[in-house]
């Protein structure tokens, strides 16, 4: 016994591979706007589902995108082993309330914007382990609720500095099985808090941006592969300024990420267009880029191998305001299509 | 392949049981003065440990649980693969900078109370899956913190209903192993959300009890154990309302809990002597009341088989606020001496 799967230091390699059966994506109006807005399974119009407060409208939207993955899945609630998910409101509530009502053993996941590759190796691994034959992950964000949370009351029309992100509205869910047809997930990297003393709350990027650099480091040493291994590599919410500190500093080490690296921050929104400054962000970036657009390229057959590492910076108002930096961690899956 | 190991419909069967190679308990000064105060490994007489707010304080906390931990169980930090952990402070800040410095890949767990018993079944599930070597579970909460976050200003002085809890100020951590000598997770049953609907924030056992109640009669059925089986079941923080409701609610299905069930928070403080209301609570509560007492007994085989199931509340104050109920969940864990 002991950890034979772990042949790398990081990185859990997955004897039987599980497979990514479905998943599920509901937006909000902004987002179906953007260069990917026709994948979304599902367009909140209102942005808020009906709902009375966007706290409410969050869970809302995690609700329907756990029920579009069962059933674009075709594997219903009562057959999921565990559910593995979490946000970025206080408590995780988008979540917690979001699935209360479908029953299914709930392993509830802190990794920030980080969550939706934190808990697609939670399901795969439980999957892997003999512990399940079908396990989801879910996340979700909303800009309304992050912004009161986080930044400012939307009605004081505070003005963002360049580098600042837009949080994503929406939620994203996928089933994880045992069989079936489907692209893999064949290993994950999960990462180390990483700080470099970072303190700007509106420049999370570049916090972020090491752990993201100290994740694919280790997955390329212990899969022993490079980067044009991957048709592509995408980073959850780094935006413009982390992306490009991503690549400087993976050049220093002797690593090209310039040919198929991007950012799902820079997928999701038309930065010009659509005046995101640094792109987008939050649980649902990663998320929704993930679950809506990726997975279906994967599946088309568009996309035959794929690194997909979500990153979170794991600081709150409060631990700013009192003069903390700013911790980031990185979760890298890497998901193929079988030939 | 599939789920061989998930014999019962919630619950995981280890095939080679985890061992819990030690823990480590950092508490404060009035749990210090509790009954079981002579067992915790540190105790903080100022409850800051040196640091300058309270948020900083419980950061301080756990990483000295974690050193503490390391060091009772004879495994350095990089011999330790996955760290699991979280709190309920918002975006759970305690764990991420109390343990920052390890470099230990970091899964976070958001499990609000009953994070300690999540942990461990995490840390058993990775390791009886060859995933790791060794692994570590953590939480913590402090009575200053919780209180600013979640009810009043100290400085308010508001009176406080029978009813309510008090918050455990401390950190509890514990390193689990695929071999050595100690008390094995044998199994663990990973609950699902209930909420029953109630919704006074000062009445959480009660909240919580009917997810215990549910987590428990799986545990049982899916492993035909009857509560005699353990020398001791326990309960994380339902403190004396929500016991009797456990207890109420089982004798109605046929179970009797009234020999050898017990609640952390009743355990770890003197309610008369100390005017901790109906108890203690946090998720220092079941973390000090395990990792710092429970784990000695059964080290020292005045315990033999002991069911630890932590509980935890998922509302946030804004919930609340919004006219939401609170929703409960309970993990339970199985630990056995090997005869």
């Amino acid at each position: 016994m002991g950890a034979e799967k772990r042949r790398g230091v990081q990185t859990i390699f997955y004897e039987k591979p599980p497979v990514i059966l479905g998943t599920g994506s509901v937006a909000g109006k902004k987002e179906s706007e953007g260069p990917i807005g026709s994948y979304f399974d599902v367009v909140a119009e209102d942005n808020v589902l009906g709902e009375k407060t966007w706290e409410k409208a969050e869970s809302a939207f995690a609700r329907r995108a756990a029920s579009e993955a069962f059933s674009n899945s075709g594997v219903a609630p009562d057959k999921i082993h565990y559910l593995f998910g979490g946000d970025l409101l206080n408590q995780c509530t988008g979540t917690s309330y979001g699935i209360r009502d479908f029953g299914i053993p709930f392993i509830g996941l802190y990794g920030a914007c980080s969550t939706m590759a934190l808990g697609l190796s939670m399901a795969a691994s439980f999957i892997d382990g003999g512990y399940a034959d079908f396990c989801a992950a879910i996340t979700s964000s909303h800009f309304c609720s992050a912004e009161k949370q986080f930044r400012f009351p939307l009605e004081y029309g505070g003005q963002r500095p360049p580098g600042a992100q837009w949080t994503v509205t929406g939620s994203a869910c996928a089933v994880v099985g045992s069989d079936g047809e489907g692209p893999v997930i064949d290993c994950v990297t999960n990462g180390r808090i990483v700080d470099m003393g970072i303190t700007d709350a509106n420049n999370m990027g570049a916090a972020m941006a090491p752990a993201a650099v100290d994740t694919l480091l280790h997955h390329f040493k212990d899969t022993g592969r490079t980067p044009d291994y991957y048709d592509l590599i995408v980073s959850g919410d780094l935006g413009l300024v982390g992306k490009s500190v991503v690549v400087d500093m993976l050049r220093k080490t002797g690593y090209d990420l310039s040919q198929n690296y991007n950012d799902c921050g820079l997928i999701i929104f038309d930065r010009e267009k659509q005046d995101t400054h640094a792109g987008g962000s939050g649980c649902a970036c990663a998320g929704l880029t993930f679950c809506g657009y990726l997975y279906k390229l994967l599946k088309e057959k568009q996309l035959h191998r794929l690194l997909f590492m979500a990153t979170g910076a794991l600081q709150s108002t409060l631990s700013v305001q009192q003069g903390e930096s700013m911790p980031g961690v990185a979760h890298a899956v890497s998901i193929v299509v079988p030939s």
